[in-house]
Protein backbone atom coordinates (compact mmCIF):
# COMPACT_ATOMS: atom_id res chain seq x y z
CA UNK A 1 0.00 0.00 0.00
CA UNK A 2 1.31 3.65 -1.06
CA UNK A 3 0.79 5.94 2.21
CA UNK A 4 -0.62 8.60 1.40
CA UNK A 5 1.83 11.76 0.49
CA UNK A 6 0.58 14.07 3.27
CA UNK A 7 0.86 11.63 6.46
CA UNK A 8 4.21 10.36 4.64
CA UNK A 9 5.55 14.05 5.05
CA UNK A 10 4.17 14.60 8.04
CA UNK A 11 5.31 11.19 9.53
CA UNK A 12 8.98 12.04 8.36
CA UNK A 13 9.24 15.53 10.33
CA UNK A 14 8.33 13.98 13.43
CA UNK A 15 10.90 11.93 12.90
CA UNK A 16 13.24 14.43 12.34
CA UNK A 17 12.63 15.57 16.25
CA UNK A 18 14.96 14.26 18.77
CA UNK A 19 13.98 11.14 20.60
CA UNK A 20 11.16 10.38 18.36
CA UNK A 21 11.32 7.10 16.26
CA UNK A 22 9.20 5.87 13.44
CA UNK A 23 7.06 4.68 15.76
CA UNK A 24 5.72 7.49 17.65
CA UNK A 25 6.07 9.28 14.10
CA UNK A 26 3.58 7.45 12.89
CA UNK A 27 1.38 7.17 15.77
CA UNK A 28 1.28 11.49 16.47
CA UNK A 29 0.36 11.41 13.17
CA UNK A 30 -2.51 9.37 12.85
CA UNK A 31 -3.66 10.86 16.35
CA UNK A 32 -3.48 14.07 14.29
CA UNK A 33 -5.92 12.84 11.46
CA UNK A 34 -8.49 12.57 14.36
CA UNK A 35 -7.58 15.95 15.54
CA UNK A 36 -9.99 18.86 13.87
CA UNK A 37 -8.86 21.31 11.25
CA UNK A 38 -8.65 24.32 13.59
CA UNK A 39 -6.30 23.02 16.05
CA UNK A 40 -3.85 22.28 13.21
CA UNK A 41 -3.80 25.21 11.92
CA UNK A 42 -2.89 26.53 14.90
CA UNK A 43 -0.19 24.11 15.51
CA UNK A 44 1.16 24.98 11.84
CA UNK A 45 0.76 28.71 12.99
CA UNK A 46 2.81 28.10 15.57
CA UNK A 47 5.54 26.21 13.92
CA UNK A 48 5.68 28.72 11.52
CA UNK A 49 5.56 31.82 13.56
CA UNK A 50 8.37 30.34 16.54
CA UNK A 51 11.37 31.65 15.42
CA UNK A 52 9.98 34.68 13.18
CA UNK A 53 8.61 35.85 16.30
CA UNK A 54 11.21 35.20 18.59
CA UNK A 55 14.58 37.12 18.72
CA UNK A 56 17.90 36.42 20.92
CA UNK A 57 18.80 39.44 23.57
CA UNK A 58 21.93 40.85 22.37
CA UNK A 59 23.16 41.46 26.29
CA UNK A 60 22.51 37.79 27.58
CA UNK A 61 21.67 36.08 24.56
CA UNK A 62 18.04 34.18 25.64
CA UNK A 63 15.54 33.91 23.54
CA UNK A 64 12.92 36.59 24.22
CA UNK A 65 9.38 38.75 22.75
CA UNK A 66 12.20 42.15 23.14
CA UNK A 67 15.74 43.13 22.72
CA UNK A 68 17.18 43.74 25.79
CA UNK A 69 15.10 41.11 27.11
CA UNK A 70 12.30 41.24 30.08
CA UNK A 71 14.95 39.63 32.46
CA UNK A 72 17.76 42.55 31.50
CA UNK A 73 15.13 44.85 31.23
CA UNK A 74 13.67 44.23 34.70
CA UNK A 75 15.10 47.12 37.09
CA UNK A 76 14.46 45.03 40.17
CA UNK A 77 16.60 42.72 39.31
CA UNK A 78 20.23 41.94 41.10
CA UNK A 79 22.43 43.17 38.39
CA UNK A 80 25.99 42.42 39.94
CA UNK A 81 25.16 38.79 39.74
CA UNK A 82 25.01 36.69 35.98
CA UNK A 83 24.06 33.37 36.28
CA UNK A 84 25.77 31.29 32.73
CA UNK A 85 23.82 28.46 31.65
CA UNK A 86 24.11 26.41 28.58
CA UNK A 87 20.68 27.00 26.83
CA UNK A 88 17.51 29.04 27.00
CA UNK A 89 15.79 25.91 28.40
CA UNK A 90 18.02 26.35 31.40
CA UNK A 91 17.35 29.65 32.11
CA UNK A 92 13.16 28.52 32.26
CA UNK A 93 13.80 25.66 34.48
CA UNK A 94 15.91 28.31 37.04
CA UNK A 95 13.08 31.07 36.81
CA UNK A 96 10.45 28.65 37.78
CA UNK A 97 12.52 27.54 40.88
CA UNK A 98 11.83 31.66 41.48
CA UNK A 99 14.84 31.45 43.87
CA UNK A 100 17.11 32.97 41.46
CA UNK A 101 17.06 36.89 41.52
CA UNK A 102 20.25 38.25 39.26
CA UNK A 103 20.86 37.99 35.84
CA UNK A 104 21.63 35.41 33.27
CA UNK A 105 24.61 34.27 30.35
CA UNK A 106 23.14 31.89 27.60
CA UNK A 107 25.78 30.01 25.89
CA UNK A 108 24.24 28.09 23.75
CA UNK A 109 26.16 24.85 24.02
CA UNK A 110 29.05 23.73 25.42
CA UNK A 111 32.47 23.12 24.52
CA UNK A 112 32.33 20.18 23.00
CA UNK A 113 35.59 19.03 20.58
CA UNK A 114 34.48 15.88 19.64
CA UNK A 115 31.37 17.32 17.88
CA UNK A 116 33.14 20.11 16.53
CA UNK A 117 32.12 23.18 19.12
CA UNK A 118 35.11 24.60 20.40
CA UNK A 119 34.93 28.05 22.31
CA UNK A 120 34.41 29.71 19.70
CA UNK A 121 30.87 28.47 18.45
CA UNK A 122 29.38 29.58 21.87
CA UNK A 123 28.78 32.71 23.45
CA UNK A 124 31.92 32.64 25.79
CA UNK A 125 33.49 35.79 23.90
CA UNK A 126 30.40 37.84 24.61
CA UNK A 127 30.47 37.00 28.13
CA UNK A 128 33.88 38.23 28.50
CA UNK A 129 33.25 41.46 26.97
CA UNK A 130 30.17 41.70 29.01
CA UNK A 131 31.30 41.27 32.36
CA UNK A 132 34.60 43.65 31.44
CA UNK A 133 32.49 46.40 29.66
CA UNK A 134 30.70 46.59 32.76
CA UNK A 135 33.61 46.21 34.97
CA UNK A 136 34.98 49.26 32.97
CA UNK A 137 32.45 51.64 32.92
CA UNK A 138 32.27 51.75 36.56
CA UNK A 139 28.62 52.45 36.70
CA UNK A 140 27.43 49.57 37.93
CA UNK A 141 29.53 46.08 39.22
CA UNK A 142 29.42 42.32 38.33
CA UNK A 143 30.86 41.46 41.46
CA UNK A 144 29.81 36.92 40.53
CA UNK A 145 29.74 35.09 37.93
CA UNK A 146 28.20 31.74 38.65
CA UNK A 147 29.06 28.86 35.70
CA UNK A 148 25.76 26.96 35.98
CA UNK A 149 27.10 24.33 33.27
CA UNK A 150 25.41 20.91 33.42
CA UNK A 151 27.52 18.37 35.71
CA UNK A 152 28.79 16.41 32.46
CA UNK A 153 32.21 16.10 31.30
CA UNK A 154 31.30 19.25 28.60
CA UNK A 155 29.63 21.40 30.98
CA UNK A 156 32.65 20.73 33.72
CA UNK A 157 35.29 21.81 30.77
CA UNK A 158 33.55 24.75 29.49
CA UNK A 159 32.90 25.98 33.64
CA UNK A 160 36.74 25.64 33.75
CA UNK A 161 37.34 27.17 30.32
CA UNK A 162 35.60 30.13 31.31
CA UNK A 163 37.26 30.54 34.91
CA UNK A 164 40.52 30.31 33.37
CA UNK A 165 39.59 32.88 30.70
CA UNK A 166 38.46 35.26 33.80
CA UNK A 167 41.34 34.39 35.61
CA UNK A 168 43.97 35.06 32.73
CA UNK A 169 41.99 38.82 31.94
CA UNK A 170 42.87 39.54 35.62
CA UNK A 171 39.04 39.87 36.26
CA UNK A 172 38.03 40.72 39.74
CA UNK A 173 34.73 39.04 39.76
CA UNK A 174 34.03 35.98 41.45
CA UNK A 175 33.92 33.08 39.66
CA UNK A 176 31.52 30.02 41.54
CA UNK A 177 30.18 27.19 40.07
CA UNK A 178 27.07 25.27 41.61
CA UNK B 1 10.11 35.81 33.45
CA UNK B 2 7.82 35.94 30.57
CA UNK B 3 7.87 32.99 28.36
CA UNK B 4 7.77 34.72 24.56
CA UNK B 5 4.29 34.07 23.57
CA UNK B 6 5.40 32.34 20.15
CA UNK B 7 7.26 29.45 22.45
CA UNK B 8 4.24 28.91 24.73
CA UNK B 9 1.89 28.06 22.08
CA UNK B 10 4.12 25.64 20.14
CA UNK B 11 4.92 23.92 23.57
CA UNK B 12 1.10 23.62 24.15
CA UNK B 13 0.38 22.45 20.42
CA UNK B 14 3.20 20.11 21.75
CA UNK B 15 1.44 18.87 25.00
CA UNK B 16 -1.70 18.09 23.58
CA UNK B 17 0.07 15.24 21.74
CA UNK B 18 -0.51 11.77 23.22
CA UNK B 19 2.22 10.75 24.97
CA UNK B 20 3.95 14.06 24.88
CA UNK B 21 4.15 16.08 28.96
CA UNK B 22 5.51 19.18 29.57
CA UNK B 23 9.23 18.11 29.79
CA UNK B 24 9.19 16.78 26.07
CA UNK B 25 7.21 19.70 24.95
CA UNK B 26 9.33 22.49 25.98
CA UNK B 27 12.76 20.23 24.60
CA UNK B 28 11.04 19.71 20.76
CA UNK B 29 10.25 23.70 20.96
CA UNK B 30 13.81 24.68 22.23
CA UNK B 31 15.11 22.09 19.30
CA UNK B 32 12.73 23.46 16.85
CA UNK B 33 14.51 27.07 17.20
CA UNK B 34 17.80 25.57 15.76
CA UNK B 35 16.15 23.91 12.82
CA UNK B 36 16.27 26.49 9.66
CA UNK B 37 13.06 28.55 8.74
CA UNK B 38 12.11 26.28 5.86
CA UNK B 39 12.65 23.53 7.62
CA UNK B 40 9.91 24.74 9.74
CA UNK B 41 7.49 25.87 7.26
CA UNK B 42 8.09 22.61 5.40
CA UNK B 43 6.77 20.94 9.23
CA UNK B 44 4.02 23.52 9.47
CA UNK B 45 2.82 22.68 5.69
CA UNK B 46 2.47 19.14 6.31
CA UNK B 47 0.39 19.56 9.49
CA UNK B 48 -1.57 21.94 7.71
CA UNK B 49 -1.92 19.67 4.60
CA UNK B 50 -2.54 15.95 6.83
CA UNK B 51 -6.29 15.84 6.30
CA UNK B 52 -7.20 18.71 3.75
CA UNK B 53 -5.17 15.87 1.20
CA UNK B 54 -6.53 12.26 2.45
CA UNK B 55 -10.11 10.76 2.64
CA UNK B 56 -11.15 8.01 4.03
CA UNK B 57 -11.91 5.27 1.28
CA UNK B 58 -15.71 5.14 0.91
CA UNK B 59 -15.89 0.99 0.74
CA UNK B 60 -12.80 -0.09 3.19
CA UNK B 61 -12.90 3.28 5.46
CA UNK B 62 -8.85 3.02 5.44
CA UNK B 63 -6.77 6.52 5.15
CA UNK B 64 -5.68 7.14 1.07
CA UNK B 65 -5.48 9.84 -1.41
CA UNK B 66 -8.38 8.58 -3.67
CA UNK B 67 -11.26 6.43 -3.55
CA UNK B 68 -11.61 3.84 -3.48
CA UNK B 69 -7.69 3.24 -2.14
CA UNK B 70 -5.27 1.43 -3.87
CA UNK B 71 -5.76 -1.50 -1.90
CA UNK B 72 -9.48 -1.51 -3.00
CA UNK B 73 -8.68 -0.57 -6.22
CA UNK B 74 -5.77 -3.43 -7.12
CA UNK B 75 -7.05 -5.92 -9.13
CA UNK B 76 -4.23 -8.37 -8.05
CA UNK B 77 -5.71 -8.34 -4.75
CA UNK B 78 -7.65 -11.65 -3.40
CA UNK B 79 -11.16 -9.72 -3.40
CA UNK B 80 -12.49 -12.77 -0.87
CA UNK B 81 -10.79 -11.87 2.42
CA UNK B 82 -11.47 -8.95 4.06
CA UNK B 83 -8.88 -8.31 7.35
CA UNK B 84 -11.02 -6.05 10.19
CA UNK B 85 -8.85 -3.95 11.62
CA UNK B 86 -9.30 -1.11 14.60
CA UNK B 87 -7.34 1.71 13.19
CA UNK B 88 -5.70 3.09 9.91
CA UNK B 89 -2.21 2.19 11.20
CA UNK B 90 -2.77 -1.52 11.75
CA UNK B 91 -3.29 -1.64 7.80
CA UNK B 92 0.55 -0.11 7.50
CA UNK B 93 1.54 -2.80 9.99
CA UNK B 94 0.06 -5.52 8.34
CA UNK B 95 1.19 -4.19 4.77
CA UNK B 96 4.90 -4.01 5.87
CA UNK B 97 4.61 -7.67 6.45
CA UNK B 98 3.53 -8.42 3.01
CA UNK B 99 1.82 -11.35 3.58
CA UNK B 100 -1.35 -10.52 3.20
CA UNK B 101 -2.89 -10.38 -0.03
CA UNK B 102 -6.47 -9.76 0.50
CA UNK B 103 -8.76 -6.20 1.53
CA UNK B 104 -9.34 -4.66 4.42
CA UNK B 105 -11.95 -2.90 6.46
CA UNK B 106 -11.23 -0.29 8.99
CA UNK B 107 -13.71 0.13 12.03
CA UNK B 108 -11.43 3.34 13.66
CA UNK B 109 -12.32 2.48 16.92
CA UNK B 110 -13.24 -0.14 18.92
CA UNK B 111 -15.87 -1.26 20.99
CA UNK B 112 -15.30 0.89 24.64
CA UNK B 113 -18.57 1.11 26.92
CA UNK B 114 -16.22 3.06 29.64
CA UNK B 115 -15.67 5.78 26.52
CA UNK B 116 -18.46 5.55 25.30
CA UNK B 117 -17.76 3.84 22.38
CA UNK B 118 -20.71 1.82 21.17
CA UNK B 119 -20.84 -0.17 17.97
CA UNK B 120 -23.10 2.28 16.28
CA UNK B 121 -19.62 4.57 16.71
CA UNK B 122 -17.20 2.83 14.81
CA UNK B 123 -17.73 1.57 11.69
CA UNK B 124 -19.23 -2.32 11.99
CA UNK B 125 -22.51 -1.40 9.98
CA UNK B 126 -20.58 -0.33 7.01
CA UNK B 127 -18.74 -4.02 7.29
CA UNK B 128 -21.95 -5.98 7.47
CA UNK B 129 -23.61 -4.09 4.54
CA UNK B 130 -20.27 -4.24 2.19
CA UNK B 131 -20.36 -8.17 3.02
CA UNK B 132 -24.03 -8.77 2.38
CA UNK B 133 -24.17 -6.23 -0.60
CA UNK B 134 -21.23 -7.98 -2.29
CA UNK B 135 -22.77 -11.50 -1.21
CA UNK B 136 -26.31 -10.76 -2.93
CA UNK B 137 -24.47 -9.56 -6.14
CA UNK B 138 -23.40 -12.61 -6.54
CA UNK B 139 -20.72 -11.08 -8.79
CA UNK B 140 -18.02 -12.46 -6.51
CA UNK B 141 -18.41 -13.80 -3.21
CA UNK B 142 -16.20 -12.98 -0.01
CA UNK B 143 -15.89 -15.80 2.21
CA UNK B 144 -13.79 -14.92 5.16
CA UNK B 145 -13.43 -12.29 7.12
CA UNK B 146 -10.88 -12.08 9.43
CA UNK B 147 -11.65 -10.28 12.69
CA UNK B 148 -7.62 -9.04 13.44
CA UNK B 149 -9.04 -6.16 16.56
CA UNK B 150 -6.08 -6.31 19.05
CA UNK B 151 -5.57 -8.59 21.84
CA UNK B 152 -7.16 -5.95 24.53
CA UNK B 153 -10.66 -6.99 25.97
CA UNK B 154 -11.96 -3.91 23.87
CA UNK B 155 -10.26 -5.27 20.78
CA UNK B 156 -11.63 -9.08 21.86
CA UNK B 157 -15.16 -7.78 22.83
CA UNK B 158 -15.38 -5.84 19.44
CA UNK B 159 -14.46 -9.04 17.53
CA UNK B 160 -16.92 -11.04 19.44
CA UNK B 161 -19.98 -8.49 18.89
CA UNK B 162 -18.89 -8.37 14.89
CA UNK B 163 -19.28 -12.39 14.88
CA UNK B 164 -22.23 -12.76 16.33
CA UNK B 165 -23.83 -9.97 13.87
CA UNK B 166 -22.77 -12.15 11.32
CA UNK B 167 -24.56 -15.08 12.88
CA UNK B 168 -27.48 -13.53 13.29
CA UNK B 169 -27.74 -12.62 9.65
CA UNK B 170 -27.26 -16.28 8.99
CA UNK B 171 -23.99 -15.34 6.83
CA UNK B 172 -22.15 -17.61 4.83
CA UNK B 173 -19.03 -16.10 5.35
CA UNK B 174 -16.36 -17.46 7.20
CA UNK B 175 -14.98 -15.50 10.36
CA UNK B 176 -11.99 -16.25 11.68
CA UNK B 177 -10.12 -14.07 14.75
CA UNK B 178 -6.67 -14.14 14.48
Amino acid sequence: MKIPKAIQNLIESFERLPGIGPKTAQRLTFYLLHVPQIELDKFATSVQNLKKQTILCSSCFAIAESDPCDICQDERRDKSTICVVEQPLDVMALERSGKYTGLYHVLHGKIDPLNNVGPDEIYIRQLLDRVSVVQRSGSALISEVILATNPTMEGESTAMYIAKEFKSQNSKVKITRI
